[in-house]
């Protein structure tokens, strides 16, 4: 029976509802092994999916735990997801910008692994700050003050855990139908009634291609349609790292900078400030033009910043006592030139060398250590002009200088 | 690393030697995962392998293991595969012709698992019959008589077991350069000069197209291009079970039957000669038209009967204690016309069912049951008349005419 819809899928044939719930439970209850969904990922990522198919996996994902409710709670609530990228810290912005301009945020964020810190791992290198609020807490947050970036509270999407770490170690990530049905299932399984998308396209996202960001988007409309979700998307580059940090409470520093309306004109300001727009328009139900007139104001009269102090005090953090390593390193021009491109790949390789990310779910994670950009891509710079700055605690590692820039 | 090289396969590309190497040899030493071969197996299935990658493969395969070197016996040693099929005693008929025709026959059976008992299983309804004659014992025989068919004497091509194993699990049997591999890489470590391979197709079959199976033909005739081997193949049809018996016993008794020229013009016969004939070409490097000549006499002369008497004798086994269980059933059809088919695969799991063959390696085998078939396809049929006799030991399975029987 397993066999012979692994077969099936292999033949590039479509699945029914009844063959996928039967294969993916069959493997959350350990019936079916580890190498019969691996070889059955592997022919999904060759042969796709159809979006019936795709429908249905996203069901059978989103029945597998639990389903949070915050109907209660009053508003539109508008979730965000990023398909993630290095140095991104943009819930760390958004969230406060939409709630301070009057929008319900309940955002569950989650840890990271590999070379990019997850938002979760970010908010803890603020001392103090509380990761784990109950549901009870969550609610009574939101009624206060309109958002909250917390852990997840429930067992939610358990499937995805289960096929995402058997994905990861069988080159079976790169698919557009799973990566949809993945992250709709955990969204509407939120309790999210509209979400926006930012898909990360380049060396270090999960996307490669724009073509492949065109498609995963137009799919994950199509998923919302059939689940009376409203869906938009954002498709951002992430060749260059995101911002000028990369580095948990570097990155939490570089977030109240952009809350302050201390940082402009780059491109990640610029895309905090569209994904924003967004969401306000959605949560507001207000065209996109008046929603960003909002978010460029409550940055300006600071009350952005001011939802941001009011979320970590509710939280317990102490934003006084975040620390950054003292211990510097520069890294100078080579030549004389304009910086063409800023592998993000390597950006963040350099930062997981220092110990900011996690391999295995057991490290431990330094806060202090990461990257500041000093130049970004498009700026002049002198030959031994400082265009990045290293914060280590034990030593620098080797960086080849040609593997991470490149200039014109 | 190996992810890389698994999603190179996943992206199409070609494989280098050294990639299929680390992988497959990381497999066997248990560095690679089940979830990642079977991942890879997946991708091979779908993308499919070029010859350089099938050639490279075949050499990683026959290394994995010892190779056995005949040549010190007499005569160029032509050996004998079948991709497999429902009642297939093929060896038992053409090993005794080819050597009585003047060829020398070194043949390594394996055992049956599944529907199809396998040659050694039915050599061993001959009770006291050695299939572990150790190598100074096949070279003696060999020197002696001619021929030999008993089981593996060294531990030839372990990778293909294991990864044969896994590819029974995970779906990804049907693979033509897998199979070619698989098949190709075993004879060659037997220390086989030529090769014939009988490639069956139909229900019953691991093949289930002509197409799939010319394609598999000419990929072998490659690879023993490639290793200096003369290929010849024969494809013939396994929608129907192979000659009038299926079962271990009574399989030996039709195989003397033809072998004392009792049994003629069914395509059993047909096949038999025809594969004998390219072999004693092959062997005594004659034309086939020549051969069959040469074939159709032993088998008058009794001499091949007298081969397989030899061989018999010589392994110590007693043919005149072969049982066949005295339980019987009939099977009647159900209405007068002409058999139009006899579904192979049907009559497979029906003689499973009675006891005859395998499903985990350490079950026991019933040598004593099986089906004999009274009419064949093309045959004329009166109602109620007997068509099939069942010969069972504890109780006949339910049988469903209609599932085994098309009348026309």
């Amino acid at each position: 029976m397993i066999l012979d819809i692994i077969n099936k899928k292999r033949l590039g044939k479509e699945l029914s509802y009844q063959e996928l719930d039967t294969i993916f439970n069959g493997y959350l209850n350990g019936e079916v092994a580890d190498y019969q969904m691996s070889a059955l990922l592997m022919a999904i990522c060759i042969n796709g999916m159809s979006d019936e198919e795709t429908f249905a996996l996203t069901k059978i994902f989103i029945d597998s735990g639990d389903i949070l409710d915050f109907s209660d709670l009053p508003g539109i609530k508008v979730d965000k997801h990023s398909t993630g990228g290095i140095g991104d810290k943009t819930t760390l912005v958004i969230v406060p910008i939409v709630a301070a301009c009057g929008g319900t945020v309940v955002k569950m964020s989650g840890r990271g692994l590999g070379y990019t810190g997850g938002t979760i791992d970010k908010l803890e290198s603020i001392p103090g700050y509380r990761i784990d609020l109950t549901e009870g807490e969550i609610m009574k947050q939101v009624y206060n003050i309109g958002l909250v970036v917390t852990g997840q509270t429930a067992d939610l999407v358990p499937m995805d855990k289960v096929v995402y770490a058997l994905r990861d170690v069988s080159s079976t990530v790169s698919s557009v139908p799973l990566i949809a049905s993945s992250i709709m299932s955990k969204k509407i399984a939120c309790g999210a009634d509209k979400i926006i998308i930012d898909i990360k396209v380049g060396n270090g996202a999960l996307i490669q291609t724009k073509e492949e960001a065109k498609k995963l988007s137009e799919l994950m409309i199509r998923i919302g349609e059939f689940y009376n979700r409203e869906v938009r998307t954002v498709i951002s580059d992430m060749n260059t790292p995101l911002g000028i940090t990369v580095g948990n409470s570097l990155e939490v520093l570089e977030a109240i900078d952009v809350l302050k309306g201390r940082e402009k004109n780059n491109p990640f300001v610029d895309l905090c400030i569209e994904l924003a727009s967004e969401m306000v328009s959605m949560s507001l139900e207000i065209p996109v033009k008046e929603a960003k007139e909002k978010v460029l104001q409550v940055i300006e009269d600071r009350s952005a910043y001011h939802k941001f102090e009011e979320m970590v005090a509710s939280q317990k953090g102490h934003l006084d006592k975040i620390k950054v390593s003292d211990k510097t390193y520069f890294i100078r021009s080579p030549q004389a030139g304009v910086i063409k491109r800023i592998n993000a790949l390597a950006i963040g390789k350099l930062v997981f060398q220092l110990g900011a990310s996690k391999e295995e779910m057991d490290d431990k994670i330094d806060f202090t250590v990461g990257v500041k950009l000093n130049k970004l891509v498009g700026d002049s710079v002198k030959k031994g002009e400082v265009i990045a700055t290293i914060f280590y605690k034990k030593k620098v590692p080797e960086i080849k200088i040609e593997n991470i820039y490149t200039f014109e």
